[in-house]
């Protein structure tokens, strides 16, 4: 009998039909038995009972995980059986199951709120949970919605190189990687050089990259990889229309994903970030003065906290975009107007106590450029790749990065940003432990 | 005055208008000067004239890819100076141009057909060719139009890592990265046992994943970093359920390119890829047999262009599936039933000649892949994380896997699969030459 899928057996009441999924959770009486099944759709509950006794016989050897082919009818659940939710008014009477897969004993319970390592060193089962499946479907949505937000501002997509010549942003900790020839060759920390040429391609391009941090941070906020959704646009006037870009399309993919996973807030006793009317944009002197803070040249984490309480309360925003950061507290790419100096075109954007975001007006003229980068004390010969776009005419530009995982995490209300990756790396951990010999050779 | 778009003038006739973009081309006629401008939506002429002196003036120093903003009249041509195409029909009057950029003298014309090398030493300026501009869109919408129909068959995206702990495949030469701790970490040859590890989770997923090869190959199909168009799904038959979906996807993708980019086709010289009734499917035996060849473990390029004229020959079809080839030739997770030994369950795409895709349905149970993994002299330990996947329950299941600069290049014609790349890495180059020393420091 062909596949019906879970989600599909509302309009199949009265029927014989055949499911296949895991056991998600297994209740013996004795002489019954009941199985909630999971498939990709969704959950059913299947009874087994006397009148299939070869049926009960082999439920009564089931373990959770176990993967099944049941044949079966579909009966309305007696009225006050019924619970809610999908498929909360039927079940599945099981005349023949078959077992394609057997599972080993869990080490704990699938859904079983666990600590973070023991999270992380059971994966490939964690993963299942409800909650875990909550969170990795939100983030699919968000990497669509904001792709499709994108495209239809009339942004081309393009593959950005994670192996690159260069430690492209000068600074940042780069992880390094042998190369042909005995050279050395780095991890991307950012695919800015790359969004940055294909403005002159395509004047409006975007990304979803894999980047790379070498930093030795601990935090809950740092990966030594994760996932940037980077955009830039050319025939700017200023930050400020790219930022104005940005906040529609968060406005989209937070609206996307609220009505997407309703379910899934519920259950994650999550709420959609509040968008406001409208985003509020404070300087970073602005800022300091709400703050009540000494001036400096970036925010601390405890700031932004505190900036985004603020938000909420004032204009009932979970977003807040901060502007104006002096210019040397900024990438070399940053752009200055002399009228404006010592402050940069730069802004981050922070959602819920994190920055989440950081974007700019970049230089646009090749004399600039260079200077520079000799003003920050790099090499402009090693450059010369990049400097080519600015080489040969580019317009006034400027873009954004947003960080996957921080944003998926900041939107879910996960504690860790490491929660908002399935398969993190950290100073710690690829996949399992470093220190744990059998993962890691050398 | 608002930036009109380029594409959109045929609405504003009689208008006056502002728009931006690049000088594509230039041609001076003394007392008028002729300008092609190029923004993201088209390309329109602009004519410069006496009318308006200051800004024949302007035009005379003007050169290709300068960044301008030019304001004037959209006026219809005279019925015979009329083009072919968008815009053909109208040309701008200019009464002001401003400069946003100057550009430096071009090395080369623009769109001039340049070697490989030339093309890629000189990448920021070449992406912005016709030819590679239409080669980017085309694989953008390639990649997007994978994903979307994915999605509409149930299939989850996530993102898979590219720094992993182990060589996954086991044999594929890899990139080794110095990671913390003096651990080496290694760039992944393909997001495979992550895909796996997921369709315990969501039955259905697909990644769009950068993956590294490190072998020593400087052909006209091999990259060191590419982009991999994965998917992987659970309660299958067999392999065939995994080509029926994989066929489906390639037919989407191919129709939706082929009507979206009419236009590029045609400049590019490039007919789309003939689907044919269906995919004729070969096994590896009577795919020898039709060579008229002697049975060997795998096939050679040459057999390869060979099968793929016999497909579009007797089956009007670009695409050819071969099958069951030796469980000894395929990577170590290939299922093999025991009735069909020595052959697996393991298939490749062949499109025009090369392979673009292999996948098959893979081993499900936990006792068979730990024997498979021994048998294949590696050490089980070494995959403790992704067993788990196995302990805990997975149901017979297959993917597969599209190389996206593979298939970009086949369906565009193009020899070469390193112009199916923006940024091609390989033996010799990461954006420059190796040996040029400015660029890879050390």
């Amino acid at each position: 009998m062909e596949r019906t899928l879970i989600g599909a057996l509302g309009s199949r009441v009265g029927q014989e039909v055949s499911i296949s999924g895991w056991v998600d959770v297994r209740r013996d009486h004795g002489k019954i038995i009941f199985l909630d099944i999971r498939d990709r759709s969704g959950k059913v509950q299947v009874i087994c009972n006397a009148n299939h006794a070869e049926a009960l016989a082999e439920a009564s050897k089931l373990r959770p995980e176990w993967v099944l082919e049941i044949t079966g009818k579909v009966n309305e659940r007696p009225e006050k059986m019924r619970t809610e939710g999908a498929n909360g008014n039927l079940e599945l009477e099981a005349s023949e199951i078959k077992v394609l897969a057997r599972a080993a004993e869990l080490p704990f319970p699938k859904d079983e709120q666990v600590n973070l390592d023991t999270l992380l060193d059971n994966r490939p089962l964690t993963l299942r949970s409800e909650r875990e499946r909550d969170i990795f479907a939100v983030q699919a949505t968000i990497v669509d919605a904001y792709r499709r937000a994108l495209q239809a501002r009339g942004f081309t997509e393009f593959q950005a190189p994670a192996l690159v010549g260069g430690d492209a942003e000068g600074g940042a900790a780069v992880f390094k990687v042998a190369y042909f020839y005995d050279k050395t060759a780095y991890l991307a920390t950012s695919p800015q050089l790359y969004k940055q040429i294909m403005v002159g391609a395509f004047e409006r391009a975007f990304t979803i990259a894999r980047i790379f941090r070498a930093e030795k941070s601990a935090t809950t906020r740092h990966l030594s990889e994760l996932t940037q959704m980077d955009f830039e646009m050319g025939f700017i006037k200023d930050e400020l229309e790219v930022m104005a870009v940005l906040e529609e399309i968060i406005r989209d993919v937070v609206s996307e994903a609220a009505k997407r996973h309703a379910d899934a807030f519920a259950r994650l006793k999550a709420t959609p970030p509040a968008l406001g009317q409208k985003f509020p944009i404070l300087t970073l002197q602005e800022a300091q003065k709400i703050l009540g803070s000494a001036e400096a040249p970036d925010l601390q984490p405890e700031d932004e906290r505190r900036l985004s309480e603020w938000a909420l309360k004032e204009h009932g925003s979970d977003f807040v975009f901060i502007t104006r950061f002096p210019t040397a507290s900024r990438a070399f790419y940053t752009y200055e107007d002399p009228a404006e100096a010592p402050y940069s075109r730069g802004f981050d954007l922070l959602l819920r106590g994190l920055e989440i975001n950081s974007g700019s007006q970049r230089i646009h003229d090749y004399d600039a450029m260079v200077a520079r980068i000799k003003n920050c004390n790099m090499d402009p010969k090693k450059f010369s790749f990049y400097l080519q776009a600015f080489k040969y005419g580019m317009p006034p530009h400027g873009g954004s990065s947003t960080g996957l995982e921080r944003f998926t995490a900041r939107v879910l209300e996960l504690p860790n940003v490491k929660e908002a990756s399935a398969f993190p790396r950290d100073l710690n951990r690829i996949d399992t432990l470093l220190h744990a010999a059998d993962t890691v050779e050398d």
